[in-house]
């Protein structure tokens, strides 16, 4: 069984429009609905009053008509009396409420009105038949640079680093005479006169990361009891300041939204969407995690040296308020999962699913783009083709007001006698008899949002290159089936694994590539892998001995895009270009293969292939 | 006779200038001219102290010279000893003074300074002989977010709404969490997180129009004893948060500034501002107002019910400080104006005439382009021609220095031996002997700014509606002879009536609406109309019993820029396109018909037509 | 001897790195590093501690290779641990530290932590063999809007204007109600609702020039007393606050940071720079300024009347806090210059040279693009045969992290076996031979930094004008060769002189171009010159009589970017289009021509010859 259904605000309407509502679902086969995601000003009118009899009603409506509720707790969204907690931009504008999302993660006042809103979930709902699946808060993404911030960040700093030197040293505070003699004079990236310094823009988006990871996990750790599985919802996008492959380790079911941004190819962006969340899933669960050494790499970024971090696997040693029990409880060991859908369709991992996207509709450049008919259908078969055991909506029914009340929804305005309606409705049909699917790939896309972060600063020498959408196209060349996967994910049973623009390498992942390549591997970096360690400083040449070059120059802006001069020191050249250059190079390396693109080049096809046969022969 | 002339402004100059300005001013055959706007450092150097002197003498001067005095209250200029009501961005940066504009009408401290000045201008000139008419302010328009306004803007929710209820009700709070509990939880929209509540922002401009009405008010009430009209002239732009229409009930003659934007088709742009400058006017006027349900369907927003408010027409109850008794003066019959110029070129309402605009030449993009020869008479014909009682140019005599030194001038920089002047002069010749225009026009317009705001939002399915554009390109396909009216505007007198992309529509104006078309009216609407409620609430299928149709679905970015699915329910299909689908449709409802466009359509000359010859023939 | 070499910064590197360094510039003939410019966070870790040990020990080893040392303070980029003088915007946010330039000139804190750690390298190195030159701070550049700025910006007017009417008078504050009533009521220029006051733009800028001008004195004085000479590096382009030609008098050596933005022509771009440097070397130089009334035209903005200040010729009396002693210092006088490279490379005034440049690279748009094999000797040999006494890169070993990571460097990330490191030093083997030209230009072109900045303002005719692009555009037409002069310079040892688009015009200046004229001289004059006095006042026809033209009419927008519809009064019309428009004149005045093109033509080259020999013929 497939999860099915959406984002259902019943205190948006009134009770008689509720029965019309789930009439309607099962109409549609829908069997989960996420409830509550914005609810917080009726469900705690007050500070010191709460009103849960609607939420009561529409449970037990939902109850008795055996569909399925993941309820949320709505901490994304404060309500009007909190304003005690507001976010402040990096130019020290204090947010006011009134949209959504305001709310700092360090702001001991937002920590315990949302702690509190979730105890009293957890109290009344625990034990409700309708529960099936907790959602704590809605697509953590609010970056905060207030003073609780900042006092937070040289607490994690002091947890990561240990003390101003080894700071001063990851930071490169000698350039620019930045270098700090106590973690008390660190502050936030806030406007300055002019660049940031890299290291400390990254460090404070894995802080933010982890800041407000630490806010899901008090969330889950309360709602855990109740025995049902807890995740929350991804929001994907470069302006997000979540690791998710971090993330995917706290949460018991990997829940992605997907908003695709064109209509053309959005079904290449579904595929894509699908993998990476499936990658992040596999790569969490516990057998396929634990104990290895690469699976740490990026996540041990924040604290001492990465052996020790790896054991750990999460995040900064301490950082967390919950107990280390509550959080050791990784995996997909939650029982109340057992009562959720099949976990057949899932991988070797943890369970995947797409919390929401929109019906028939795609918001292209600030237009809502109609699908065609089938699209809806075949945009879910994308998704569960690569494993979903979910396929929900945003939202089940258009608001009549409010900043989203021309979203895409399963329910139009003009009413379920509608295209949109019959078809969602029927993609519900089709999933209802869905087959999970067995088949692996045996393809990889390495695929690291901290990455995407380091190649989204301004500093660097040159802005043309958009890391998320060079991979997007490596996704289409390599698969399907291919699979996206995060750093330290296991590559061992992959006969080709790509990593295009792998800028942030560790020395963990250095490692990790080596091992891969030498065990047979075939493995495809490019020009603009292995720039700089976690800590954005330079390694020159770091790959040169794996790829068999002697690496010259950068030359942002040549060739299409950037062109690495280089020198063969072992590999041989198998492509020349823009004057007889070496652009494509291959290196035999233990038993496998390392194969250098220094170019953005158009058809990659040529290039995706395991070690040829011409090694074979050689052998 | 036409006002002719301009802005004066003889504090930027020595007094032998002043008389070379006033010889030319008579051989430029102008009678009127605006003086004092900018002043009031000048009035009042300190707080303490005022200097009359060289006004006295100014307008001594004008009087021997027979040329009249708009005089200005000069409070939308504050003095640098002014800085307690400076305004306050949407991010909370309180602006400097230093340029213009640099008030808040909500300021305690500000409105007892304008009320100061402008009594102190009423004492001492409300018996010149000069004196013709009052100019209050100039081009109300800043937006401010500070406290002072949140604490007005609440006090005029409660005044409008009643009980927080009603707000949540009408603002859809119920969506993102932001249910009040009371209006003292509610803040001007400032800079929030993500997307601001739509019905929030239109609210809030709505309130700044009401609260600068406020200001407005007060100093008309100050100055109207002198039994002289009194008028402010409008700024026109997608930026201003001023509802003209509902304005144009408050000043005894409507003032219009006119600045086009572009060389190619300024005059039609002229035409339209004509048009729109005559609608205000001629609604506002007493007979062609009260009594009409309609008059204030839009007026009535702010209040508590619709049928309530529309006798009160104006603005929340309560509003206004000013007493009942003088806010009840509307209508042409103010004393002073029998003295001013003939109303015969005025349609039935209030007079109206064009208080700024640039003598030869367009600011297009940025650069101040020069118009042909002829352009300026072209350009004062086209406003004569369409009813207007003066034509006034900004300024006189350029400026040396300041920020608006290279605004032209009717005496440019090079003096009056200049083609500019000689060409002004000419206009002046020529307007001297003008015969106002008699012919009525059988097609409207209907464009409500209300409206225009609506369309601004960032929340909408699209954001390439130029909903302002649109109108002026229906106003070319329609005129002339076209009215553009207000909604609330009487409709009877008009074979067409056009209401392109009219977003908000009360249920007063749907009314409105049908009983014009069961009058025998030709009403069209297109795609866009009727979207939503005046609260932004949606209100899918509102036309549809009008129209004859059943709207299925809206796809922004099809056709054009936009198509509507639809189903003939009762109307005639009379254009289709885009395969196959319904894009113009016809209904005959009571003795009228209601024309429907689906979809922007590049040619609108076939579909302008009142109801064609077909139903004569099945009658 | 030409100085070679570029900033070295042996802080942000071990030791051993040092030693390797000091071989490779001996290798690439380096004679002369930087040193310091970003250590102050190295040589002061906290306020009440020094640590020089390091900088001894680099020092010391530079002077063990006969390396010469450019000594910097590092006040450009105080350390975390100074909080008390950040720099605030226009919008009032105060910026936080952890980038580079965070500092405000008029801060009390900041003004005596920057003496302080001047003093104690004063102290310390002043004696120093490697010791060559002093490098006060680095680009000066922040324009700050703070409470202490606003409190020196009244002193600075006070004692510029005396009054507050003269202030109310440049500053033409009649328009929009600005009159000042005491200098204690102005402010900065801060955001505020429109267009600032023109005027108050420009004297702010110029005010922060001074600002910063008695900044960098201050630290001039306290290390002058080594003997050796001084200077600081001049970033150049439109956003700076410096009035360089002023600055130049200052200085003991002209030294300018040159960074060309294309790829294409960026050798013309060399030259520009390298001929504008020259060109204000020159003019600062004792012999050459004393005694011009023209030289302090443009210096005098500030003061009293331009007479009497013409004989102080540099910034507002009394606003330096050195000594008159010590400032009276000027010229190439300097008994350490002695001791550097030869100065018979520069012109009559002080030497000049280039302190930064890229090593082989330009940034074009965002894109550090590789110029060819070659280019960078080309460069280097532009400077030189423009008379530059050195040639510096900015830097000597790429930095390992920090926000300039990824800038070019002689030493780039793989290290000297590299062709970068090959070609540079290759140029420095060059340069070793180099002689110094003598080649004497009898063109020049006028180009004024105060012009650039009015052209920025948006309150303009039209914002299509760019002064600096259109000035090296000029550049290119008539050189080389071709001096670059600034306001003030003498102007008699040339046949001809071009000042496009000299929009400020203050009397002397206007005093200054008849002279020359009248003596025989070619001047070319556009449209756009003149169009103000020194305090944005227009003066219209200003320059009629000197072009025997009568302009009547400024037309931006037309002809390509702006068309000046002009009568001949005593000009021979030499060209005419536009529709027989007169484009081009000519006119005689005393023994010269005045030449005037009244539009933005394609080819320059016909109309920039001397007076030709039709004047020679009629004598």
């Amino acid at each position: 069984m497939i999860f099915f259904g959406g984002d259902w605000n019943p205190e948006q309407w009134p009770s008689k429009v509720w029965h019309e509502d789930v009439a309607l679902m099962r109409e549609a086969h829908v069997n989960l609905v996420t409830v509550g995601v914005f609810s917080w000003s009726r469900l705690q009118p007050a500070p010191d009053r709460f009103d849960f009899g609607w939420l009561d009603e529409a449970l037990d409506l939902l109850r008795d008509n055996d569909i399925g509720a993941c309820l949320a707790t709505p901490t994304a969204s404060p309500p009007p009396w909190f304003t005690d907690g507001l976010p402040v931009t990096a130019d020290g504008v204090r947010l006011t409420y009134g949209s959504r999302d305001t709310y700092c993660v360090n702001a001991p006042a937002y920590l315990a009105a949302s702690s509190h809103i979730a105890s009293a979930l957890a109290e009344r709902y625990s034990h409700h038949p309708a529960l099936r699946m907790w959602h704590v808060h809605n697509e953590y993404g609010t970056t905060c640079y207030c003073d609780h911030c900042a006092a937070a960040f040289r607490l994690w700093l002091f947890r990561a680093y240990g003390d101003p030197d080894a700071l001063n040293a990851a930071w490169s505070t000698d350039f620019w005479s930045q270098r700090y003699a106590s973690f008390d004079e660190v502050r936030p990236p806030r406007t300055t006169q002019y660049l940031n310094n890299p290291a400390h823009l990254l460090d404070y988006r894995r802080f933010v990361s982890d800041a407000m990871l630490d806010h899901y996990v008090r969330q889950r750790d309360i709602v855990r009891p109740s025995g049902k599985p807890v995740t929350t919802n991804f929001a994907l996008g470069g302006w997000v300041p979540v690791d998710h492959a971090r993330w995917s380790r706290e949460v018991d079911v990997v829940a992605v939204d997907d908003y695709p941004a064109s209509v053309a190819g959005h079904l290449d962006d579904r595929a894509f969407v699908a993998d990476l969340a499936r990658g992040w899933a596999a790569s969490a669960g516990g057998s396929s995690v634990s104990g290895s050494a690469g699976a740490s790499s990026v996540s041990g970024w924040a604290g001492g040296s990465s052996e020790s971090r790896s054991t750990g696997g999460s995040t900064v040693s301490g950082w967390h308020c919950g107990s280390g029990v509550s959080r050791s409880t990784g995996g997909s060991s939650v029982s109340g999962w057992d009562g959720g859908p099949s976990e057949a369709g899932s991988t070797d991992g943890r369970p995947w699913l797409v919390m929401e996207h929109a019906p028939g509709a795609v918001v292209e450049q600030g237009v809502v783009r109609a699908l065609a008919e089938g699209e809806a259908l075949a945009a879910a078969q994308t998704y569960t083709d690569r494993g979903a055991t979910g396929v929900m909506y945003f939202q089940w029914r258009a608001s009549r007001g409010g900043a989203e009340q021309w979203h895409p929804a399963i329910v139009p305005h003009e009413g379920p006698d509608t295209p949109v309606f019959r078809e969602i409705a029927a993609v519900g049909a089709a999933l209802a008899g869905c087959t999970p699917p067995t088949e692996r790939a045996d393809r990889a896309l390495l695929y690291d949002e901290q990455t995407m972060w380091a190649w989204q600063s301004p500093h660097l020498p040159t802005r043309q290159i958009d890391y998320e959408a060079t991979c997007r196209r490596w996704h289409r060349a390599l698969g399907p089936p291919v699979d996206v996967i995060p750093i330290g994910a296991p590559l061992d049973t992959y006969r080709v694994v790509a990593a295009p623009l792998l800028h942030l390498v560790s020395s963990a992942t250095h490692r990790a590539l080596r091992s891969y390549v030498k065990a047979s591997g075939t493995l495809i970096l490019t020009f603009g892998c292995g720039l700089t360690d976690e800590h954005c400083r330079v390694t020159p040449g770091a790959f040169d001995d794996l790829l068999g070059i002697r690496a010259i120059r950068h030359l942002p802006g040549e060739g299409h895009l950037w062109l690495d001069d280089l020198e063969p020191a072992g590999a041989e050249v198998v492509l020349r270009a823009f004057g007889d250059r070496p652009v494509v190079t291959e290196h035999r390396y233990g038993l496998g293969l390392a194969r250098f693109l220094a170019t953005d080049l158009e058809d990659l096809t040529p290039w995706l292939q395991p070690s040829c046969s011409a090694p074979a022969e050689s052998h």
